[in-house]
């Protein structure tokens, strides 16, 4: 069951003319694309809003229309007769200035995560969401205020980021029903996710195949190791940022229950990226090596270890692991 | 706009009750979910249905309920009240034995391909669709047969697997209501969706790294073309049924207008699929070199060419294409 928009957070937006927006650090495609979205539909009521990130957005967001007019320095927070927080799990996440934008009251919150940490004056959180997006379509729907061609585009783009266009367990059968309307609103899919998830560079892919081409597999093809060496960023002129979702590869393997990815990026600093199926909990190894993370998704920074000790190391636990 | 489906179609199904189902050879996704969703629904109905795809099934598709009782050698073709061909853009795509096929009658054709070339006796042919798996979604409810929870899984993952997942710009407003439907008739989506875009056989990737590897580009990054050989397939132990979706690794680079995965399987006959982006029509290329599909998604078959003189070809072709 979904939850319904709580009517303090609607009479707040209503009532407001000045209205605050605020997103994650290190925003994503959700987190943007929700905060543009309302950030149109408030306008196109006849507020004033200012948007604003701690901090850079990532480049590769930069297709969002009105990503450019996003504040990334702390607005003046005098004058605002509301703020909101939008798929922030916690005030935290709103940055190192989490204290300063809650003096700004009502504060509103809405987020879809988990486990939610309760902080603002009034919350709408509902974890059976796909996305914020989903809950900010919900909300520009019954502010009664117009969906821009702009804003459908935007909330398409938080709905696809956060779902894998469609593909992870996330996925609703609401959110379908809103691409739907974001279609019939003007949206191309295509589009949408050729900007979203078709971002490769030449030099990227070249990357992936001399990574793919380490690929190794122990524990009667239990365990899958990937590797990426500073000679492999330098002959293909890329970074260890290059390598985001490599791991969904040794992770694909049918066979596979553990999938490792061991990069070494600067000297002395082995980065290890692990992913288990079911029940295998690898954040207990990530946390026995100094790391952490969840049951099927952990890692670990380690210092002054050779890439190939790290390796020995994690297939000696990891075999120990997925033989229980 | 859609075109409705044509009462001749409805009525033959509604009065036969010994029907033959028979989808293109080399099946994909779509054809195969289409095929066993419409046969679940017919035999909900009370009528015999026999199943049919000339040729090995993908081991890879072994996943789709029902899929073991397709037959794959052609059965006796006397007592059937009907036939129809499913996501065949022409006859040929029935296979050798099209025209043993055709001697049965009404012969009904449903199909969303662009280029379809008119056969049999009733088409429904609808170009405006994603998949043929919409169509037979839609077919299923206007005979009245219920829809099974193992039908909406079928139609799925033939709407997800025709769409990559709602990525491609044949992705429908259609497609994501009836995925809504589907999922509220029991489909969990990130399951579908792991089977079709998740199940990586070890031999599988070391494939996927070998054709990686012929990365090349031409006409200013905006062409990219990989390939496959026989060499590969017997160095990995793979078919060439196992470099589905290998398309997408070129296509997913931002520069790259139109990729190009070529692959020779047998002595004398070069497969290539072709993806665009956008206006870029490679159809018409496709069509030029005697195959067919969609505006941006085709394919052709070329025998007596070696993979070098099709590479050659097509380079010149598509860089005049992408020059315009």
């Amino acid at each position: 069951m979904t939850s319904p928009i709580p009517p303090a957070i609607l009479d707040t937006l209503r009532r407001a003319d000045r209205v605050l927006l605020a997103c994650h650090v290190n925003p994503d495609g959700d987190a943007l694309g929700s905060l543009l979205a309302l950030r149109r539909a408030l306008s196109d009521l006849g507020k004033t809003v200012v948007s604003y990130v701690e901090g850079p957005v990532p480049q590769h967001y930069g297709f969002l229309p009105g990503i450019g007019e996003v504040a990334t320095e702390l607005p003046a927070l005098d004058g605002f007769s509301a703020a909101m927080a939008l798929d922030c799990g916690d005030e935290l996440r709103l940055g190192r200035q989490h204290q300063t934008l809650l003096t700004v009251h009502p504060f509103l919150v809405v987020d879809h995560h988990l486990e939610h940490r309760s902080f603002g004056d009034f919350s709408w959180v509902d974890a059976s969401r796909s996305s914020t997006g989903e809950m900010i379509y919900e909300l520009i729907l019954a502010l009664g205020a117009p969906l821009a061609k702009e804003s459908a585009f935007c909330l398409y783009a938080a709905i696809a980021s956060d779902t894998g266009s469609f593909r992870y367990p996330s996925t609703t059968a609401q959110a379908f029903r809103i691409a739907q309307d974001l279609m019939l609103a003007g949206v191309e899919p295509a589009v949408v996710s050729g900007e979203l998830f078709d971002n490769y560079t030449v030099s990227r892919l070249k990357l992936l195949q001399l990574v793919l081409a380490t690929l190794e597999l122990a524990a009667d093809q239990r365990i899958a190791i990937i590797e990426a060496t500073p000679e492999m960023f330098a002959a293909t002129g890329t970074t260890p940022a290059d390598t985001e979702h490599f791991i969904s590869f040794p992770r694909a393997l049918a066979s596979v229950q553990v999938a490792v990815f061991i990069r070494q990026s600067e000297e002395g600093v082995v980065s290890v990226s692990l992913r288990s199926k079911g029940e295998l909990d690898v954040a207990r190894v990530a946390a026995g090596l100094g790391g952490g993370g969840h049951r099927n998704a952990a890692g670990v920074r380690i210092r002054n270890q050779t890439l190939a000790q790290v390796r020995r190391t994690l297939v000696a636990q990891l075999t120990e692991l997925v033989a229980r």
